[in-house]
């Protein structure tokens, strides 16, 4: 008989049983449910809602079930709904109907709140870790290879030679952003529902402040109809999620233009790669591929959440069920990802001739030229038409960059021009020519080196 | 050693193994994978491409194979990237390296196609045969209740009294739209990919009719390019699969809404609903509130499919692994929601008193007084500006329906109505009024419930 | 006053009158609207409803009124919450009490269901249309180039050379299959809604397929329930036209990779691409990117659509009149995406060159040397390992083509290898000898071709 | 000709010029604009790069420019491919050449990074405020109607008595979230990004701290290729609203469910509603249906939005501009809707008789008595069965409320039952009993209403 089936004159329908049923997705809760229950359980002895003998009783029965479950040799039933109600039903099998009073003062509405949310304090801050990591990969890769030029893109148009350091430094902030968001995203995770019960609060004279402690809540929750039909915690998380797994899919992208034949800026590691089953010359970038299409999985699973709150009136509606769906699977894409991108990265080959050979090609440093003029006096506006026709002259000579006009072909296009406009058409004049905060001069990332220094040193602090 | 093993140095990383696996995903695909290399066999010994021995001993192996994972004892090996490879991999480990030739003519990327075509077209048609079965089960109700009034709804305020069969059919005639857009992906999936291999077609003379004849498909594929890049078909299942759950979704909140207090329209069988872990007297209507929040999870796998193909440079790309996870996730919620559905529909219990007292109150027979007037001659804007004084000076008596109306208060509100009033104020007379074909009337929802039976019986001819 | 306001007290609040208004958006379905009130006026006069004298008054005002619109200098007012009310209103100033009748025996429920149905069949038509002009433009190229090879690629890897008018037919192929699923579409749009009034029908005696018949509708909606909250067409419309488009974003994301430096295989007209504010040397593939990104906009439109419809309850709520903002808003992108992608591709260069020399690199042909090694007796799977090692040797030795090897070289990695093997070895070869239907050797693609211009004439028909 | 069209030999096709052109859109940045340019004009010439004689003339030309566009006298040309080129365009057809300087060290890369920071930095305190004045609304509600008691639902059945109040503060502490979520993206969006040009920074001694110091900044963006490729803050954006909208939309599909006749729990005003063309007795929550199906299109523009960046490498890609499409849709919902769901509860009719009665019926108060048990020793899953069955057996009777049971009848289900029973299975003992924090007694409700107080002027101070 279910554990609520008092008013009930018929069983649950076998098929209905299986299709309500969250016992094979939320079993993987079950160490935070019993976390959640002891402490329950000796917040409920402290005020003398039940014995400090029943709360031993009910805490050693709770203990057994942690440890059959985490090596595997705990029984479910085909008829549990779900990994709260196994549990309890498990207890009082065990230490009898003293296990009953587990559950005074609590709803499972509340009791899986406190669960997702101390599940995903606990991931957040996981992956948080792992982005962090990610970003000293970055990080060392900045500073290792100081000294590669390639081209800037616009529009997957050489646009301006830039340092690899620079390029890969970008990666590196918008991981920081990740950070913050993941930061604030725990901060409103961090609160405890328990308490609250079904929706109204309970009778009973309960610490809810107590239980907060124990489990290492910053707070407890306001308003007990919000807090069991709260889930902002999941969709911003998912959110934050999308956007995370955006930045890889944008890095991915590039990893996979940049193995291709046709820009061979880099040389994936072989453990990093697969083969094909029928053509055998075929090294593919499978990694980030996959990494690129989770993240449509992942922005499918913020979708969904959010199509599933919409609407739902007050409080508890068991649409909320279908959260743990969402959470998990996006979980179970951010961790991997993270942690096969890191690999990735670091036993990545630069090719940094053909990086160096196209910087020098098609033209990058027409905007410096377009500067040097207005060094000179002119408007910018006049500047840039003059190197634009100057580009345009070039293509119908067939030639595909600056470095063979001569000074007199210069000063055709303009009389401004002189000796000291060849040292700014090569990738490196260019490059240290953009002194501005954030540019691309060696000194700039030097200077954003060190503030991403800072930053993990701020971050590290967070997650100890 | 990997079967495309030949080219790399270094084994592939365990992390990057596991991470680029879809072995837990598509093992489920093994029966198709094996009927079509039967069919593939069977042709390349028909054509001459190997010899009827070796095309023997091949095929005996599959079938083995086939039988093995059917019932558990097949091993799968932690590098078997995926189902084909696995069973690639044991085929050639049991009759040697003839089973190499298996893969001649063939890629992974179009045979990946056809397992998917094989399963999907299949699986259409399952769907297909429970969306009838839930009709049937609607125009059941419908052919059983043709004396239920209830009110229709619009804005979820109280429009105009309906039969609860004509009701019930609008759900019939969504469904079987539904039907009509699962026969048309099914056409554009029935279309056999094998022959076109990587990407170019292959070199072999294979006879592709042969394989699509021999595996039930209506035509092969035009282009090898495009074949192999093509997930059309599933995006159009995923789409159709959406709708179909949005229909499922309304009636689910419509159950939910009618199974509360407020509306008491129906009681839902003890068997499809559930309790409170805390509050013994409730009864709830999970089966429907869960199918609302499912619909959710489809449309996720949609947007992940359509945002996963988005700008996908031909042809096949990895990220097309990710098609299993949307496709089979929106299987594995659409086939036990239809299933389910009409079950707790079959065991309904409607209230009908409380539908026909909602149905004679809050003025539902206005448009019908309205109408009304028309026919004794004023225009229609006039007579609804008429009505409606009427019912707010109602409203202000404190009279919530024209039925105390007297006929001297209708003739002050104007000089054209009579004692036959009195006939359509009665929801009874206002449904039967409503003879326009589609309409409410008995008549009209008659001559409904006569096409809903010719469309069952062409669909069944579909289905056979 | 509203001309619904007899039941109220008070007047709607400014602002919310601005929320609600539909005017600035549905204002577009002016023609359609009148259309559908000229063939409901005529039925009512052709049914005795109203006389065929004040038919004659109400379609002369509702003529005048369309001509105003449609010169700009019909006066709408603030108060007009949409097209139909605006209609109304203007009809009953001129035209008197008698523009009252019009709205006899129908509601906007009904009439707003007509005017979507109508302008969606023809908006489909001439999507179609455009559909079958890219087609052209792509079958056109497709013959004009029928010698230009270049490689095909798999995970952006370069995998087998191909023709490139192969590679253009994959996308003839696919526009033909967003073609088909336009035609189901415009099947199940093309159903008269008109009749079913609110939501019960109405109590005239109409005739409804009078009213199909004149508008051109192949048949009348079922059940007015149904009909009055179905949006199931522009859902339909909305995948399709995301699927279509995501087609669009695949061949967008080609032509900015191929216009960039690294593929160089094709150059736009500089009609085609714009520059940047800052790079004089830039030309960008602006209209490719914006396609890709508007893409994502129809994604989005189709998942609000979908999260709209989710969960309503029958019949009619106001949360339908969002579906003309997502179905607008998707027109107004794929119409002129398909006309500037039809401009852009006939103006389109190829630098054949490169593209050749591309396909004549990176062991394009690794697949034809172990499909001979097959056809001399090998099973595929050895035959793929021993090139996979050629492959490696070849690479550690600084080369990246099979070119330089010497036929001593060959035999080294297998005694089967004879001269024979150089005739595969380069992309023409390579190419003709994908001779299986669907493949790219210039017999097959001259096939596909015969078939792209049968479906062209069956499209034509049905378009006429 | 265009700004940018020194290299280009052909002009614009027309057809692409509307394409591509963000005008129609982008003109709404136009503030933004000049005050940037504005700013970056005093900082050239405060770095000398530009003389301050040449600043004055820009700056004048600016604010004339200015003055034109807000009183709508400017004039745009067909070819002005967005408002940063249009200004620029007449900006130097007024001062001439030297209004060519305007663009020195500035790309529109960065440009339109400033402005759409500029313009969200203000919508978002704009939106803030509005959060926050609801919020005043719905604090309002709750002081004014303490005394109201209705029953609490959980899966839209009545599971407990509460305080209207309490609920009303459910939405007020979802609200809080919003504004702290908020609060979390303007910081994310306060960061400059001008001077980090086109994607590498500028070759000019630019001061980037003083032009952030100017325009309110509270920081400076740390990598040029980054920030011209970032719109994270867009994104964030965009799921900060989509959880805004959601909660909305909660509160709309209560208002819908509460105005019905079932619920009878409200009446709008009827300045916030509208009636039916056709049935003349309708009184539609049109404005909360309204609000629940924008939220649909928010969330659409935010998958728009991720779907768009996914996938994008670096750095500017003309995929973003499509940002201002999602970003605008999104803030015309929110404004709105935050304003007329204001005016909305202002004016709402609370109907408390309907609501008390519904609280006394069908058991609300079951916990309690089953609490009530526990309190005299019994385990809680017992007295849960004991009070189901009590339940059971009063639903046999047609009893559907514990009212008319009798001592002795409570002593027969357990002879733990005493006269004081009789205190809790009322409404009013039933609420003020949940003395928890966050619970609903009046007790707690207070305590809520002095946190949501101190809430309220901390927000105020961010506000300032």
């Amino acid at each position: 008989m279910k554990l609520w089936g008092g008013r009930f004159e018929k069983p649950t329908d076998r098929l209905v049983e299986e299709f309500t049923s969250s016992l094979p997705i939320d079993t993987r809760l079950y160490e935070y449910d019993i976390k959640g229950s002891l402490a329950h359980v000796a917040m409920l002895s402290g005020c003398g809602i039940i014995s400090s003998e029943e709360a031993d009783t009910i805490s050693q029965g709770l203990n057994k079930i942690y440890k059959e479950i985490k090596d595997g040799s705990f029984k479910f039933n085909v008829s549990d709904e779900d990994i709260h109600l196994a549990i309890e039903r498990s207890l009082i099998e065990r230490v009898g109907p003293v296990g009953g009073k587990l559950h005074t003062a609590r709803s499972r509405n509340d009791q899986v709140a406190l669960d997702m949310r101390m599940y995903l304090k606990e991931t957040i801050k996981e992956i948080a870790t792992l982005v962090v990591a990610l970003q000293n990969t970055l990080l060392d890769l900045a500073k290792k290879h100081l000294d590669v030029i390639l081209p800037g893109y616009t529009h997957l148009q050489r646009a301006q030679p830039i340092l690899f350091s620079h390029h890969y430094l970008a990666y590196f902030f918008m991981l920081q952003r990740d950070f913050e968001r993941l930061k604030g995203c725990h901060q409103r995770t961090d609160v405890m529902p328990l308490g609250t019960a079904a929706i109204a609060g309970t009778s009973f004279a309960v610490d809810r402040k107590m239980v907060a402690d124990q489990l290492g809540f910053a707070r407890i929750s306001e308003n007990s109809v919000d807090t069991t039909s709260d889930r902002d915690f999941v969709v911003e998380f998912l959110s934050t999620a999308s956007i995370l797994m955006v930045h890889l899919s944008r890095l991915a992208e590039e990893i996979v233009l940049w193995s291709s034949s046709e820009f061979g800026f880099i040389e994936l590691d072989d453990a990093y790669t697969t083969g094909s089953s029928i053509m055998p010359q075929k090294k593919n970038p499978d990694v980030a591929e996959l990494v690129r299409a989770k993240t449509a999985r992942v922005m499918g699973n913020l979708i969904a959440m959010l199509a599933t709150l919409k609407a739902l009136p007050m409080s508890y509606n068991r649409d909320l069920q279908e959260d743990k769906n969402s959470l998990f699977s996006t979980v179970d894409v951010l961790v991997p990802s993270l942690l096969v991108f890191k690999g990735m990265l670091e036993t990545i080959r630069l090719r940094k001739e053909n990086m160096q050979e196209a910087a020098a090609q098609d033209f990058s440093t027409a905007t410096d030229i377009a500067d040097y003029l207005v060094s000179k006096g002119l408007p910018f506006r006049q500047a840039h038409e003059i190197v634009g026709r100057l580009v345009k002259d070039c293509l119908k000579d067939g030639n595909n960059s600056f470095n063979k006009l001569t000074l007199e072909e210069f000063k055709k296009a303009s009389q401004l021009f002189d000796e000291d406009v060849f040292k700014i058409i090569v990738p490196l004049g260019s490059v240290e020519n953009k002194v501005s905060e954030g540019g691309t001069s060696t000194e700039s990332v030097k200077g954003q080196i060190k503030k991403a220094n800072a930053y993990l040193k701020k971050s590290g602090d967070w997650l100890k």
